[in-house]
């Protein structure tokens, strides 16, 4: 459970109280607007979860351990998903899959069945989590409010997709694939990274353009074990040394 | 929606935005331990609701035309169901049965299909409904929530049954990804093509590994559009040409 930019301590104590009902532990809290929200009274029998939350300055170190990263949203991305105004213009954007809760919570399953961590991301009560927040999701999720009232409270999102992932599904999986080890958020930052010195030594950054958004999203869509995403960044790296060694020559 | 005995005003508020946000409009409050619940600002959205919420001084009144009257309990009563201490004997006393949300919800939306009005209460905050109130009850539901911490917030609790009630059982994803092209094998070909070439200029194969049969496992791993893999053959082809023109310099 990973809170980002809460401002109201009260509703922190709230997704502690939730998570505490339903069995969840680990919280963490990334850049909160009132620092003093492990004091807060609505964590009623939920103080050991406030007390052993950790804190975090920015996004990427609270989701580094986490082989599957998913966002919370309000916003009915049907209509404007896929365009993103740039310069006055629309340009087309592929966003992540939006799924219904009922249909997240199933690949949420998955993931934790295999063994891996997953982040559950809740974005600040005023605008929930932003584009560059959403960036760094595999997948996003949406409670299935009302069109004409979308806006959760945030102790109550929290209640509501917990609940979800440990009430009885009716139909057990027949056979559990073995999952093979997806990477954490932190190997998929390597890659990243790493894509992004070979892009710049091989001149693709020259004309201004910045390579960074695209390189995250088409890393994004990839569905790479821990095993495959090793082997690439080997792959990837020996490219990089023989761009450094070309260019120094 | 039937609250009993609310003590907080903001409960009060934050159920009525539950119910906004899933759709159910018709709130019952009764005997409110304060009255000025109307202004209750964690209503976010949801001020209609509490506007035009009726109030009562009695449970009876506020249920009578109800064709299933349903209580909630974070109470087990496996074990103590069926026994009530009266003057210092243990009578047997039959209780309604208590049945996981998941299961009562079923009950509940074959009531509310065949056109019956569905009371759904909610005791006060501190002791939850009382026994001579569940004794109104047809159904007693409980939130499965951990044993050692079944006491749920009064407005989280209003947000998961609700959401139980209009989840989808079928759960079908809100947007219909449009399933995005996949590569043809001549499309994978040419990635395939463009990275040995790639890795044969960065010096990959000197040692004398033939980097194919790696290559060709890793891009059939990838599950990829043809869109996106066209923007990978594109940045590759980049890296290709600053191979050689490095080399050639």
């Amino acid at each position: 459970m990973v809170l980002v930019n809460s401002r109201n301590p009260l509703n922190i104590g709230a997704a502690a109280r939730a998570m505490s009902n339903f069995g969840v532990e680990r919280l963490r809290v990334v850049h909160p607007y009132e620092v003093a929200f492990r004091e807060a009274r609505s964590a009623v029998g939920a103080e050991p979860i406030l007390a052993a939350a950790e804190e975090f300055e920015s996004l990427a170190p609270a989701i580094a351990d986490c082989s599957l990263v998913v966002g919370t949203t309000g916003r009915d991305l049907r209509g404007a998903a896929g365009t993103k105004q740039v310069g006055g213009r629309t340009q087309r954007q592929s966003r992540e899959p939006l799924l219904r809760l009922e249909e997240a919570a199933e690949r949420i399953r998955a993931t934790l069945g295999g063994g891996g961590n997953v982040a559950l991301l809740f974005g600040s009560e005023k605008v929930g989590l932003s584009n560059r927040e959403m960036e760094r999701c595999q997948l996003l999720l949406r409670i299935p409010t009302r069109d004409e009232h979308p806006s959760m409270n945030l102790g109550q999102a929290v209640a509501v997709v917990l609940y979800e992932l440990i009430r009885q599904t009716g139909a057990e999986p027949v056979a559990a694939l073995p999952a093979a080890p997806a990477p954490t958020a932190a190997e998929r930052e390597r890659l990243i990274a790493v894509l992004l010195e070979a892009l710049t030594l091989g001149g693709y950054a020259h004309g201004g353009l910045d390579p960074e958004p695209k390189v995250r999203r088409l890393v994004r869509h990839l569905e790479l074990t821990a095993a495959d995403l090793r082997e690439w960044l080997s792959l990837v790296r020996q490219l990089v040394w023989k761009l450094k060694n070309g260019v120094e020559r």
